[in-house]
């Protein structure tokens, strides 16, 4: 089989990155490297990443290696060690979480007002805007890059206390794609995939739909022939 | 009469400004020039100020000397020459104006989708968000100086989109406000004021209340004496 492509829209998989696993840096990757680069996630700069699904792994996995104290907010402490494994510093139990003790909770962010530079949002479900933008620094930025269904109230009084901001951010350009794959290859990090062939994409489905997959299907598309 | 305060407090007013034309510089002049310069109004730079009252007038008249493109996005059409005269670049009429034509207020907002790099909103009343959102450019900042005293909705896509963020921003720093004062003399900017003696105060009040003031009350501390 030949695809004739435009060579403005390719992009070159290293070496060391596998097929199945570097497909969904091309969205999930691209996704969160591309507000870490613009809000300059860095040595000295704190940053915290809401949600430990498939956006939120690369989160950890990329802002890591960018020198970054990163910081896990999750909704149970259930995936604490993988996150420590793949390079968090820190992990606090959101607030939003209802069936964790109050008291653990309400400690966590506590002690986390007014401290992160940055935080990405990886969240597609209606959260509380204002308490995670009180875990801001002064001209902190939270990033949303999952989309809500509902629209969510906010109240100013927290971006202007501080000069914080919240922001959109939706995949990247090209050339910042292939930037984030290189990234990728030389710091050895790529998606944690389940690979199926075409025939189980019935059974794969729902289990995307109740967010069961761990942390994203690969279609192996030799099982097209 | 003497006062003692630390000198790290004390602000010099500089010659050319008279000192009750200068007395709400130090809110409304600060509250505008600060995120002006934060978010670099200049040259090349659209800047949209929503609200022609006392802060919006200061944005105006500070954003025009920096060299930015200004435009007022204001509830009527009244105010469109003073805005001019005082240095503004185009005027449109804002979309929660139910009382002016219909057809008029689509056009506005309709040719300034993705315009603007920078929108500065005065308004403390509740604004639906999500349409001054959409004016941004790629990148594009709306900041928040007022406070509206109500939650309201946000749809992130507005956000999410064209990587916009939304801003809030509180006075500034004594250095910043000094800066303010001198850039204000050396292109002779002051702010618009009814002067009062300390008698009249009873009545200013409820004009103060029903924005009826024009557009700063200033007390003459003569007549303390």
């Amino acid at each position: 089989m030949k695809i004739i492509v435009n060579e403005n829209y390719v992009l070159r998989i290293p070496d060391n990155l596998s097929m199945d696993r570097a497909a969904p840096l091309l969205c999930a990757g691209i996704t969160m490297y591309s507000p870490l680069m613009h809000w300059e996630a860095g040595p000295g700069k704190k940053v915290g990443i809401v949600g430990l699904g498939g956006l939120g792994r690369m989160g950890v996995k990329i802002a890591h290696p960018l020198g970054a104290e990163v910081s896990v907010l999750s909704h149970s402490l259930k995936k604490q060690n993988e996150a420590k494994k793949m390079g968090a510093d820190k992990f606090y139990v959101a607030a939003n979480n209802t069936s964790s003790s109050s008291s653990n909770t309400q400690e966590s962010f506590d002690e986390l007002d007014g401290y992160f530079d940055l935080i990405i949002n990886t969240l597609s479900v209606e959260i509380d805007w204002n308490r995670y933008l009180n875990l801001l620094a002064l001209d902190g930025t939270m990033v949303v890059v999952g989309l809500p269904e509902k629209e969510t109230p906010l109240n100013v009084s927290s971006l202007i206390n501080a000069r914080r901001s919240l922001a959109g951010s939706v995949i990247g350009e090209i050339r910042e794609t292939q930037e984030m794959l290189d990234f990728c290859s030389k710091h050895n990090i790529a998606s944690d995939i389940e690979l199926i062939p075409i025939q189980k994409v019935n059974e794969a489905y729902p289990r995307v739909v109740s967010s069961d997959v761990r942390y994203r299907f690969v279609i192996d598309t030799k099982s097209l022939d």
